[in-house]
């Protein structure tokens, strides 16, 4: 008798027949004799129809009207998953993220998790209910309804689990695993048996979209055991583990890239100190996620600063950028929102020199040039102009021969 | 400056469009002064869409996460409501029932309202926002999310008006107040200036729709000045007042009517004390609020007793009357749901003799059998066969020339 928490996503509870479906894997697993804890997320195209709402009222709706806005499309999922439950004869209690008592800050349709009081979960499933919590939700401390941003039900699950001390925590998706890169790119994109922590941390904020990212963070921070399987068909799925328990690491484990970057560059600053503080402090302040950055010191004493944010937020990002490049008497402003990043990912990467320069020396022979460069210890990642994203993965898939499983 | 709940129903509010509408009436009440509370329902055909996803799931959905399904409907209006008014630069902020602590009871889909906390609003409307409420929602002690049943934003709306002693509450329907009789029945109704609260309670609970019965009982019950206008036209809408205030009433103010009742008949139970408890008690533990109620002695020392609920819950009552009636050792159970009830209303009626006899003189002209008859100090009402209501309402309107103003 296990506890498991389990998550499904909008494409498997977008129909009451899919809901269905849902409960019978929940009942599956009690009937197995375990405790369930089910997080899901708003049915899908309900998000979107409940965004187009807000934007017919404005371009920029309120945000805290926004999350109470948003947050019903979760609720409604867990009303209809519990009615299914119950009317099948397994109690089932459903709980918003209030309800519930997820604690988050009050940054609104971003807000962080930062405490979670299990008493009541613990209660029903003493009595045997299943408990269904709505995903991607919170309350602040003053009782106002947040939301975790998109992809956030991920994150309610693994801190559910982590709450709980689950045995694993499952995150049921319309694909059957972790893949190498996109099949969708790269059809000979192979499944992954096992990933660790650290390059699923990394291709998610790379764009893979299996799991979000914050959910990865937290699986590894309270030593959740994560699974990602498919909603639609049997199978082992893919377990994130701990590099530790997995010491035959392959060399790179897969290939993530981001189709929706943009770049920004503040050319001719003073190079004095702090000066990279008082460039991204106000962008931290608008709420801007900031992903790469890369500071070069030219010849004149002055500094070229360039960093990356996703495409969505790039106006507001030159907006704030060409203030502070006023007040800090720089040259000029640029930037371009028609990039990608490509990314190779690999704990295995620590311990074989040459992966970059066999990275660049492929793209080179495709013909892509590079714009920008970053590396860290388990990947390395490129810029490229938006029309090579294709070519270059399927490039690097083909250079490090992922479609083949490691000797084991 | 005074302090004015306004309430605008699911047609007002139908559209993005539509709660412009309703927010550019607020602003105007802002800027003649006044702090403003709104109570808004689901945007029109939302409830629909929401009852027919949980009737897909069961056709008796679990009445817990009914509540919990159902209630996002409003949660919806009140965030794009409140992104508009803060779009058009009027500090606005939402609640639900549960974040401004409306505790009710835990009759889940019929709750009633015990207890309003309103000391968040007055802090926001001191500072000078306006306060926007999900009609027809609240929670329980337990923290559970209740609905008060359909027309239950009425009631909200006259709760906060009571809570935050109010000097008025605005209830914005589709119509421009409260008629002699339907206008779609009587083309010669006439809109009533001002109706006594006794006489609203009368013409709500039998039917006319234009407000909610418990809405007007608790504006009763606490003193709630009590106005019913037009979302769509300007104009005075009807005041509901205590007789007090208006000591020369017409004779009749007006015809209630009602299509949706059904009739229920226990023949032959024994004639002893506690019998209409013991045939009553069941049916409300069920949860269906019954109307009239008739009990005829018969010859042998047995009883007749009948009684009308709401059509939805003819098949209910039955069930559960046939099951008492066995206990009782009744001789027969039967009944009737396709009867309709027609009332004639008006406090002036208590000092005029005469008024019963006219209506039954009126409807035996026209051949209409009456089947059941009920009086109070303030209404005569009489059920008969479903296909009589038009013809009824019509002879009644024209034999106590509703159609004329009275003289001042």
């Amino acid at each position: 008798m296990a506890l498991i928490v389990q998550k499904y996503g909008g494409t498997s509870v977008g129909t009451v027949e899919k809901i269905e479906n849902v409960a019978d894997k929940l009942i599956a697993a009690r009937e197995a004799g375990h405790d369930v804890v089910v997080v899901v997320s708003a049915m899908s195209g309900e998000t979107n129809r409940l965004i187009d709402l807000a934007q017919q009222v404005s371009d920029h709706p309120h945000p805290r009207e926004y999350d109470v806005l948003v947050s019903t499309g979760e609720q409604v999922t867990i009303a209809l998953l519990s009615m299914t439950l119950n009317k099948k004869g397994y109690p089932a209690v459903s709980y918003t993220g209030a309800q519930v008592h997820i604690l988050t800050d009050s940054a609104h349709t971003k807000a962080r998790i930062l405490d979670i009081d299990e008493s009541n979960m613990r209660e029903d499933l003493e009595a045997g209910r299943i408990v269904v919590v709505a995903g991607f939700q919170g309350r602040d401390e003053h009782g106002n309804i947040t939301t975790l941003g998109r992809g956030g039900s991920d994150t309610t699950a693994v801190a559910l689990a982590a709450a709980l001390k689950a045995d694993e925590c499952h995150i049921y998706t319309d694909v059957d695993g972790v893949y190498t890169t996109d099949p969708r790119v790269v059809p000979t994109a192979r499944r992954l048996d096992q990933i660790t922590f650290e390059e699923m941390l990394e291709m998610s904020s790379l764009g893979s979209k299996v799991l979000q990212i914050r959910a990865v963070e937290f699986a590894g921070k309270y030593n959740v055991r994560l699974r990602v399987l498919s909603s639609f068909e049997e199978g082992p799925g893919t377990l994130i583990t701990f590099e530790e328990d997995n010491m035959e690491n392959p060399v790179i484990s897969g290939i993530a890239f981001n189709r929706d970057e943009a770049k920004l560059t503040v050319l001719g600053v003073p190079d004095e100190p702090g000066v990279a503080h008082r460039i991204l402090g106000p962008i931290g302040e608008a709420n801007i996620e900031v992903d790469m950055i890369i500071q070069n010191v030219a010849a004149d004493a002055t500094t070229d600063f360039t960093f990356t944010v996703h495409r969505n937020d790039y106006d507001k990002a030159l907006a704030v950028l060409k203030k502070t490049a006023g007040e800090l008497g720089a040259r000029e402003v640029n930037g371009d929102d028609g990039i990608v990043k490509i990314s190779l990912v690999g704990v295995g990467m620590r311990s074989h020199a040459g992966i970059a320069s066999t990275m660049f020396e492929t793209l080179a022979k495709e013909g892509i040039n590079i714009r920008m460069i970053s590396t860290s210890e388990i990947k390395v990642s490129v810029v490229v102009d938006e029309k090579y994203l294709e070519l270059g993965v399927r490039a690097l898939h083909d250079a490090f021969n992922l479609e083949q499983a490691p000797a084991a």
